[in-house]
């Protein structure tokens, strides 16, 4: 599994193309209630394609569909595809988050920048990645804080690997209340995100709603991936279990303008057959790695250079690490 | 709004019967991957039926499917019900919980116990009920402590309602680890469930994955309700969020051997109209009083009498109340 990314630091957006290098059986769950995705529907159980051949999370809002499209050129380029006759065709789904109101100059006329960004990101991919204000995330916002791409991973106690790569666009806040404390915190492991656990003492002001508003300018979008030999309809589970991670991690999750989408992957690689207590914890650990992921995306994010965007973490926060000498 | 409850101590099983004085706008959010559901079909936003009278909650697994039989007819008996020309059909949907192998006398013979429970539940609901081992609850268990059924309220910044009833029967844990100290405890209103908040030092064996089995006897079902003038959509929206309650509650959560199961209902008597931030909140306000709910389920259980099931909560812990001068 390759990662790329690429971002237009003018238009202050990007996108981030995971590509497998072998066809993946993949299934989604949706549980945003403004999602914006392409070629979703045959991640269906019931649906006839088997395998999908990478997944693209873009900026953009609806114009980040574009992005797919130049993943797939990329990949039509390089020979891979589901084969159709004399034709293969790269199956690349995808969804996107809005960040066209984080200050960045959405004037791009004519054609939107959104499949080149694709192109470049498919083109791009390889074992390593930027996390914070890369890709998909490179744009990304919450209430109080930069947002950005966050990745984690995790092995259950046979064995199998899951993994999470998620771009934090969220509604309201991942941190429990204004402080440096992170939702996700009982899941941590090391420090991924700063090793700060839970505040001493919750501050009051920890369970106000706090949003950026209310259009539909809010997403997380994150994929789970695994290397358990799982069917497309074990994978649907695991995307379902998955966004759990996204109650886990964000205050408030799922909401009617957040878009939530959750994609889940497996390269079905490992020899042992999994079982179905192995499909709960490969789930479960989904879930808390999509958590630490989104934690991690707006630990890491670096702040954009504009005045619309709120400030990062590390900004606001970072001095709190070298207090509690963490790091 | 009005609860009935009815057990039975010999067989270690019961039922809850939520019934509305007025047909309420309802949906419903199946997250779990073994449900055990009736009459449920007819609460997806386009379906026809406008409104539902009751929604019941059994014990005895997919048996319990029974019991919304005996509700609808204690229902139709008093002139509820959808017209159909000469007819009246009270529409009661439901779920079950699997609690087959807590220890009760399972020998029912040809007639098993659940539509007389349901008729029975039904016929007692009144404005005040039995929280712990009553109802859906009597016979539910967890990995390590007995279950049972909570509920609890909160009400959001514009002054809407938002309530929760949850039967808890969990695969795994609602504590963090072999402790006093729930998962659900960030967001606790009093001392509805002890209110012992973290543990100064997380157990290293808190995220330890500890289940029942892998056997399809696991299942939190619930209902949230409020007073917002929602659509049905828009209460299939509800459900959706209300569903990240268990998330928050218990772990692991949503399993492939889980029949996690939320319904969601409004009076709609509030006088305002909500708009997106209201549902936003309603939503949010849902999934954490169905978190608070499940903690407190389990809190107010008592024992079963018998050696299968879990010891409960305050028979474990209850002394960590005093010790802490919490009570």
């Amino acid at each position: 599994m390759l990662v790329g990314a690429a971002e237009d630091e003018r238009v202050a957006s990007g996108v981030t193309a995971v590509i497998f290098t072998e066809p993946a059986v993949a299934s989604i769950a949706i549980h945003g209630g403004a999602p914006g995705v392409r070629d979703t529907a045959l991640l269906e159980p019931e649906m006839t394609v088997p395998a999908i051949d990478a997944v693209v999370l873009s900026g953009g809002s609806a114009f980040g569909l574009d992005a797919m499209g130049g993943a797939m050129a990329y990949l039509a380029g390089i020979g891979r595809g589901f084969p159709v006759r004399s034709f293969r065709i790269p199956i690349v789904p995808g969804a996107i988050l809005n960040d066209l109101i984080n200050g960045g100059d959405k004037g791009w006329g004519r054609r939107p920048p959104f499949w080149e960004l694709g192109f470049a990101a498919a083109a791009s991919a390889t074992k390593s990645f930027a996390l914070g204000s890369a890709g998909a995330g490179h744009g990304a916002m919450l209430y109080d804080l930069k947002g950005g791409l966050g990745s984690t991973s995790a092995v259950t106690t046979r064995g199998f690997l899951v993994g999470a790569l998620v771009a934090v666009n969220a509604m309201g806040r991942a941190t429990r209340g204004p402080c440096p404390h992170f939702w996700a915190a009982p899941y941590e492991r090391g420090n991924e995100f700063g090793g700060l656990g839970a505040p001493e003492k919750e501050l009051a002001s920890a369970l106000e709603l706090k949003i950026k508003g209310i259009e539909p300018s809010n997403t997380t979008i994150g994929i789970v991936a695994t290397d358990a030999p799982l069917s497309k309809a074990q994978m649907k589970r695991v995307a379902i279990m998955a966004q759990d991670g996204i109650a886990l991690a964000l205050r408030p999750a799922h909401a009617p303008t957040d878009g939530d989408v959750v994609f889940a992957a497996t390269t079905g690689r490992a020899a042992t057959a999994p079982d179905l207590r192995d499909l709960t914890e490969i789930g479960m650990l989904a879930a808390e790695c999509l958590a630490r992921a989104i934690a991690r995306g707006v630990y890491e994010a670096t702040s954009l250079k504009n005045s619309v965007a709120p400030p990062c973490w590390r900004d606001l926060y970072g001095a709190s690490l070298s207090r509690n000498g963490r790091r």
